[in-house]
């Protein structure tokens, strides 16, 4: 089956492929084959258990997403949807009724509910990665900052972040800050408070979600993995320094 | 030899089928593999250490059991118990005594002392696999909520967990309440409070057992797996929160 | 070789085996390959980090050692001591200048420092294995319990441990009674103080040590081996319980 | 290639070979194998995420060295940087401008910014391989214990460390003292205090950097990897101590 049958970004009614083409690849470091990879070392630390969590990749002008509702560490290549970069009509992919796709799994699975807020992190940062986590270390530190900002300095950690997720790192004598927004009952509806809080934090490389986790991303996905490890460190961290009383 | 001659379900002196073929199967998802896989799982993340713990899942007409008292990360698809369903004279599968097997290990071992826990989630809920853990945050959630409920609400993973275990899942404006009933010496002792609570609390997906663990259970095995993920973080992130006074 | 020419247990000056005829097996149950799979997990778990802690195993009139002072994740079959069993003179293999072997490493390597510990386990309470763990929840619970015992009741997992951890296992009705020895400053020198307890406590499933660790024992390598996970559980339990102000 | 012909340590300008000969062997103790091999664990025990950490091994005259920036728990060998030692002029590798190299990775790869640091302990410790963790333990040891010093005694598992990181172990009797230097923006410029706490601390094993981590040294890879443990335990164990008000 030729892939690029399946372009036709106009309408969802057109025949999507869901052949394995787009999905099968002997590199490792293939989307399709790293989601799943990433997805199951997210679950084995506490960032993606009970189906939560996960990883969408952007590779030029496709986008790489895991399904909703499995077990993260279950996921093979073929459960993974691609869609193509960008869609601007309308903007953010919002809402799941009009998204465009280039492949879907043969099996009836339906596409991450954080993808609208994956793409998000496309849009806005020009973002090549973006990593959601349920970790109990990200919920903790929106419980113990209560207001909309994480705010948190002198360690050597903060180092690993980048300005804006994407630009160069910040420096040991820079201050961190994360916005907090307020959860929602639906996970799509969070998009409009992610976007807002992205564009009035131009500068922060992530955004917490009171009582739910973290939304990270970066220039690649080695880069937004590695700020991710970073920033929750420095959740945990700081968790940990104001139970202690040092912070 | 014929595994069907051992189906005499009419009195335990029946020859019961002592060979393999009822738990070999060369499919990873046969209950007799995943049972060995998932108990190892579950051993490595503290939820089936010092032989604790364990699932047991129901495919249609048979029901597949671990042995009790033995190492959970070691078992082969050769130790597991095959019992029929339904049993209903007497209901539950109430005593050792009344159980009628398809297969026994040929070596000797008892079937899991949480037979009749089990039995419930398969008879009241209709589940299709059950899980017991002894989960250290199950058991502080028994111990820093004192009365029969834990109650937790506003908190994403809540959204994981299904109505009474097997229907729609929870939304993120439902609270979650988990019956706690209190632990008694025999573990087959605990079925007609466990019972009791399931039918007390019919939207709820798990029963917790004090200063024990808990059981929960679901419409599938991947089901009650995710769903004991959400509700294990939930203990453990509403013990944290306790301990914090941020609950 | 043959290896019994080697078994003269008169002399230290005896010409000891140092082939790997006694600790060559296909069978990964066989003690010398048992012991460097159980100290690998150990070590992941934190019991056994830094060199310390590990596990005897004694098979009929054969006992088997790690070295002292290795990495224990690392161990291979070829590092593994053998001595005959009993040593009735002087008692308890007692110092390491008396000790008889069946077999040495070909490599520079001492017996574990333990040795003499695990030995009071094979000989005071006919056990067939003997672990000792470094895990700081041992170490916590002999800071939170500042006499002479660790105490708890009332706990699922108590279940798992058996009476004078050789005999029947303990009901939920049952304390859990572990006595509290002081720490010396040569591992050697614990001999006499546990020894000493065992005999005061014929009941007590382990010894504690503190600031230090436990020694755990059991009839056989599996029984020691759940005795010893059942134990480091309710030491954690009980160190979270004291801390939460619930015990 | 012959890899001799890059020997030339006068000038950086000198080529340099990158071929792979100085970091290709099918042993897997040779540094080349170990540097991953180890940074991979370092990097599941949390001591080296978000790119942080890393171990060095000096092998006679030659010292191997991860990249920096990267994620530590996917390095190759080729990815290695192999530097001649000693370098006497400047001191200690002191700046990154006039390092000699044997051997660059052939992608463009920057070797760890804790080079200087690495160095300082070949130098003035005639250590074998120094490890470098960030560990929230260590920078919760640094936090609460807020001068000068971390102190700690009568704990089993000093006995794992040893006098100046090089020399005899310790004693049970004998008190640890870590000294703890403060963080400055650039890695590179910790060597100075570094440097001079080693100076005053002889007889100490390793440096604490507040809001950091810590760098520890041994004789041998596998005696700094067993130090490291034992003292990640007990800035753990210390840490969990104060917070329990038992130390």
């Amino acid at each position: 089956m030729n892939s690029t049958e399946s372009r036709d970004k106009k309408s969802n009614t057109t025949i999507v492929d869901t052949s394995d083409d787009l999905v099968t690849s002997p590199d490792p470091t293939h989307p399709a084959n790293l989601i799943p990879e990433l997805c199951r070392h997210f679950w084995t630390i506490g960032w993606a258990t009970g189906t939560g969590g996960g990883i969408s990749i952007r590779d030029d002008d496709k986008v790489y997403i895991a399904p909703s509702g499995v077990q993260k560490e279950r996921i093979k290549p073929e459960h993974i949807f691609v869609l193509p970069y960008p869609q601007s009509e309308p903007p953010l992919a919002s809402t799941a009724d009009t998204r465009t796709f280039l492949r879907k799994p043969s099996i009836p699975l339906k596409e991450s509910a954080c993808t609208p807020l994956f793409w998000a992190a496309f849009d806005l940062r020009d973002a090549k990665a973006c990593i959601h986590t349920h970790s109990q270390h990200a919920v903790m530190a929106t419980l113990l900052w209560p207001g909309n900002e994480f705010r948190i300095e002198k360690l050597e950690m903060i180092k690993g972040v980048r300005w804006g997720g994407v630009e160069g790192t910040m420096t040991y004598e820079d201050e961190l800050v994360v916005p907090i927004i307020e959860n929602t009952p639906l996970e799509e509806d969070l998009r409009h408070t992610l976007v807002e809080a992205m564009k009035a934090y131009p500068k922060a490389a992530a955004v917490l979600v009171r009582r739910h986790g973290v939304y990270v991303w970066g220039p690649s996905w080695e880069s937004a993995k590695t700020q991710a490890e970073c920033l929750d460190y420095l959740f945990e961290l700081g968790v940990k320094m104001k139970l202690a009383n040092v912070l």
